[in-house]
């Protein structure tokens, strides 16, 4: 049954070794468990440095590699569903910028593999993770029981048709695991938070690392939650940091009777569609 | 041969009859073309209040409608493309929310009717476009030879899904006659046309009325021109005024190189479709 319930991001800060950054997010999950948040997010690579050369030496397999049974562990530790940000995988020849999303139990509920990788050619920031990622091939959504979450992580964000495809699935928020930078950030960050939300009247959530700036890869920071009518209910500053939000099914609903944006959609006059395979929503 | 050129809005008030209001509109378009635009645009019903019981006695058509003919009369005596703002149109027993857009030597270069009608049940705020109105069948896209124009109205702009279909048509420029209120206007003006504009790395512009106190629809006013980037090059304020901006097809390539969002859309995960029907893309 779809209810209330407390999101937490822990903008977790990826500045020290793998094991270090493993433990550092592990904490701040705890935390904000304890806090009563029964969904809890970390950022994009929170156990890797945002270096593409570096993701095939982090990248782990699933289930045994140490973040992976760290997220899982909490996860059921806390008993919360925990979306566990992203890391470097490897499946085979394939590293992945995956997400993986445990429940209350330990189990598995979804997971999420970086669709539209990150190759930019921005002033002062040239980025490929196409040079060491392959890219995921399918869309997420978990169901939690109370709730329905997408998950998209970064780059995917900037693709309109991905967010209203999640919200037509019936998902109460939108989960996006990012590492916007200091070009994108100022620019574009708030921006596509507060937009995916009013469009597609859900709460979107995103989790950003703390900044930091000795790093190669300055992340933006400022980790928000939106509401359906597209206010930002929290947001973090630049440092390492817990934020919560209400996430509230009733309210999602008053926003849509007041515009119906779903229900007007022309679809004779265009259609989006997710061409779906069978049996792999969680890859 | 596509080249940059200056676009006008006219942020004209309609809160005369609908003679002074025509006149009013004229003098602005071919002012605004004394200063050198080559595309001119209007807001939203800027013959008429914007009350949906008034449009069937405001309605005229096309082509001897004394609105329609002032339209291509000035597009033609300054020579410029008039994106007409819209006017209630009628054809048969039908009424539409219309923009008409003429070219240099006067001619009908496409005609956009609102697919989307504002039903809305907001605080305060109750508007059923549907009560008085037809919606259009078609999405339109005007070829001018130096410029190709998307022409959608105000809240078609809430649909992702056109702004994309049309990005992918290879226009330069989103034209959005538009009146939001007080109450969308804060929340969602600016915010929707600046991600249009950074999701389809377009140019946006978006011409609203002038605001008037003592109408029963109060206008946000705000007319504004936003870049590929985002950026908002120029905006309006409350009253009745004209403003410019450049639009560069160089500067959209450019964004366009340093982030390939058009080339990166996940085709085979998805796919959004016009479902064109043959001959009627002016309707």
């Amino acid at each position: 049954m779809v209810r209330k319930f407390k999101l937490a991001i822990c903008q977790s800060n990826a500045a020290g070794d793998k094991t270090s950054n493993i433990r550092h997010a592990d904490e701040m999950v705890r935390q904000a468990a304890s806090q009563g948040a029964e969904v809890v997010m970390l950022p994009e690579m929170f156990n890797c440095p945002y270096r593409t050369e570096l993701f095939p030496a982090y990248a782990e397999s699933y289930p045994n590699g140490e973040t992976i049974q760290m997220l899982s562990g909490t996860a059921k530790a806390a008993g919360i569903v925990l979306v566990g940000g992203s890391i470097p995988e490897i499946d085979g020849d394939t590293v992945y910028n995956t997400s993986f999303i445990f429940g209350p139990q330990g189990e598995l509920l979804g997971r999420h593999r970086k669709v539209h990788l990150f190759d930019v050619d921005l002033p002062d920031l040239k980025v490929r993770e196409s040079s060491t990622l392959g890219p995921g091939n399918n869309l997420t959504v978990v169901n939690a029981g109370f709730c329905k979450l997408g998950i998209i992580i970064c780059f995917d964000v900037r693709f309109p048709e991905i967010a209203r495809l999640l919200a037509m699935e019936g998902i109460q928020a939108l989960m996006i695991p990012a590492a916007f930078n200091t070009v994108t950030g100022p620019a574009h960050w708030e921006l596509s938070m507060r937009m995916r939300a009013v469009d597609n009247q859900i709460y979107v959530a995103a989790a950003s690392p703390a900044r930091d700036e000795k790093a190669g890869y300055v992340a933006y920071g400022h980790s928000m939650v939106v509401d359906p009518w597209g206010e930002v209910l929290v947001e973090a500053g630049l440092g390492s940091e817990i934020i919560m939000a209400e996430i509230d099914p009733v309210k999602m609903e008053e926003v849509r009777g007041r515009l119906p944006l779903l229900a007007q959609r022309r679809t004779d006059l265009y259609s989006l569609e997710w061409k779906k395979e069978d049996g792999n929503e969680n890859n």
